[in-house]
């Protein structure tokens, strides 16, 4: 069985944290996945987190060995500025992604699963992304992809993710949204089964009650909605921003396509703040990723939270 | 001690029966309690439910009798169309209003509870206003308010309510957004005394990280929360959306300022679907009333929760 790569992440930041916290507390993970990332900051982890399970350099005549930790080392991240915007840090976090990458398309590995990155830095080292998805994207070639948010609580896919509100509004276009609904229901079928039902949002108060309050449900929600339903897709739409995750979280949708980042995101942190997992949708290449940032302002403590990382890993098996 | 009006609402949808099951059930808001509604439809009602206790309808001759149920006679509405939009259920929801309103300026009554309308039958009677809030702000000569949601899980108050998504972006102003700090900071004292804490939310993804996706928070956001922190009120923000509201909802705010009607109303619906209560703001009469609308798919089934309204009721009393 192939092994899964998980990204180090910024290694300012908690990622080198989580990332060992959770291949040492669970034997199963660690039989399964490779660390992409710095040894020098890995070992100093190890030591002040008092892992007692070595590490294992995976080189031409090291072999993946199941009773260790097994990583792959980028190169030394000399520096070590914990809980700071570091170009360098951006550097590397490209790197470890870069490999992973590649290692996937070359069938290496199976899934990729990122810890937090720092877009400040990232932009300081001269990177010209956004963040994971559109690195992903780019080093994939992939056009047609979106963000989806998992919990065991419920399922979003977003139609755009981090651009400002208002801009966000003039993205809600039929084939768009057409393409968020296509996206969703190849990742709902997955992990559900044939037998499931999905929901879009409006994006206005009551889902504009027949244009009251806008007309992005008439114009181009409901014509997305009817050729998603003609192509044999169970969805309905659009729903109240207001009620739908409501049902959704009780059952009556297993994935609700979203208008805006905030509309996906609110109910899926209040619903599963410390479980949740982003998943980059339409990717030649499996892609999980924690759902929180580099969180500087504890990192190095030691009291970083591991769950969303191995609920990040756990559902890229499924996704396999 | 003086009573609190009850409007039934419209006619046609769930009002009429949720009024009548909550004062039927429980004597302690029946002895303070008056339905301003419509006679025949009451009387309707209290058949199909079943009621055995009689409904005493005020006139000059006729006082409160707290052994029965206590109402005041606007009219007949003679249609019954059950579950239908009617222009004349539209002018009998808003009689009901415009007679409370009168009652609580002239200090008849101490409190207006309203239950569900229906807008389109309003606009289709001809009258000219979006929903209750502007009936209320219109009748009381109020300019400044807000539309605030109350559960005990979560408090949430808005800049912004029943216009397209992308209006509501550009109602970000400094300004309005004080306001909306103000009024919540004096509601949440009364409501939790003098030591709270409010939050305000970005408008933006990630509250736009550093004008990284859009600058309303740097331009009208935090200008105002610094204002209001000068004006002594205790108040952080912006707040990314995507955590303030499981923060708020863990107790480390007291109520959450939204930049728009779903950033507040997701959250909000998520946590406590059916025990929610919509306050206004601003007005000089306490106005409370239920958090959901007229349901017409289900009105005339005798199967309408009366949770919401028996809440608003007692959030009344508390506000008085």
């Amino acid at each position: 069985m192939k092994k899964i790569a998980i990204t180090m992440g910024d290694p300012s930041g908690i990622g080198p944290e989580i990332a060992l916290k959770s291949l040492s507390r669970k034997s199963n993970l660690r039989s399964r996945c490779i660390i992409y990332g710095s040894k020098n900051v890995l070992e100093y982890y190890k030591d002040l987190l008092k892992i007692d399970i070595d590490i294992n350099y995976l080189t031409k005549n090291e072999r993946f060995d199941e009773n260790k930790i097994n990583s792959i080392d980028i190169g030394n991240y000399e520096e070590m500025k914990i809980g700071q915007v570091n170009p360098s840090a951006g550097k590397f976090s490209y790197k470890y992604i870069e490999k992973a990458i590649k290692d996937d398309l070359e069938k290496k590995v199976s899934a990729v699963v990122t810890c937090p990155i720092n877009k400040e830095a990232l932009n300081k080292a001269g990177i010209p992304y956004q963040g994971h998805t559109e690195i992903f994207a780019a080093l994939t070639k992939t056009k047609s992809y979106s963000m989806m948010l998992w919990s065991e609580k419920l399922i979003v896919d977003h139609v755009s993710t981090h651009v400002p509100l208002k801009e966000a509004c003039d993205l809600v276009k039929k084939d768009r949204v057409l393409e968020c609904i296509e996206l969703l229901s190849k990742a709902v079928k997955k992990l559900r089964g044939e037998n499931y039902k999905l929901a879009v949002a409006g994006l206005n108060p009551h889902a504009s009650e027949n244009s009251l309050f806008g007309d992005q449900e008439k114009m181009e929600i409901s014509p997305a909605v009817l050729e998603a339903q003609k192509k044999g897709i169970p969805v309905e739409g659009p729903i109240s921003p207001d009620t739908v995750f409501f049902k959704a979280a009780n059952g009556i949708y297993d994935g609700v396509v979203c208008m805006y980042h905030d509309q996906g995101h609110i109910p899926l942190k209040i619903l599963d703040f410390y479980n949740g997992v982003n998943v980059t949708l339409g990717l030649p290449i499996v892609r999980t990723s924690v759902d929180h940032g580099t969180a500087f302002d504890i990192a190095g403590n030691g009291i970083a939270n591991e769950a969303s990382l191995i609920k990040a890993i756990e559902l890229a098996e499924k996704l396999i």
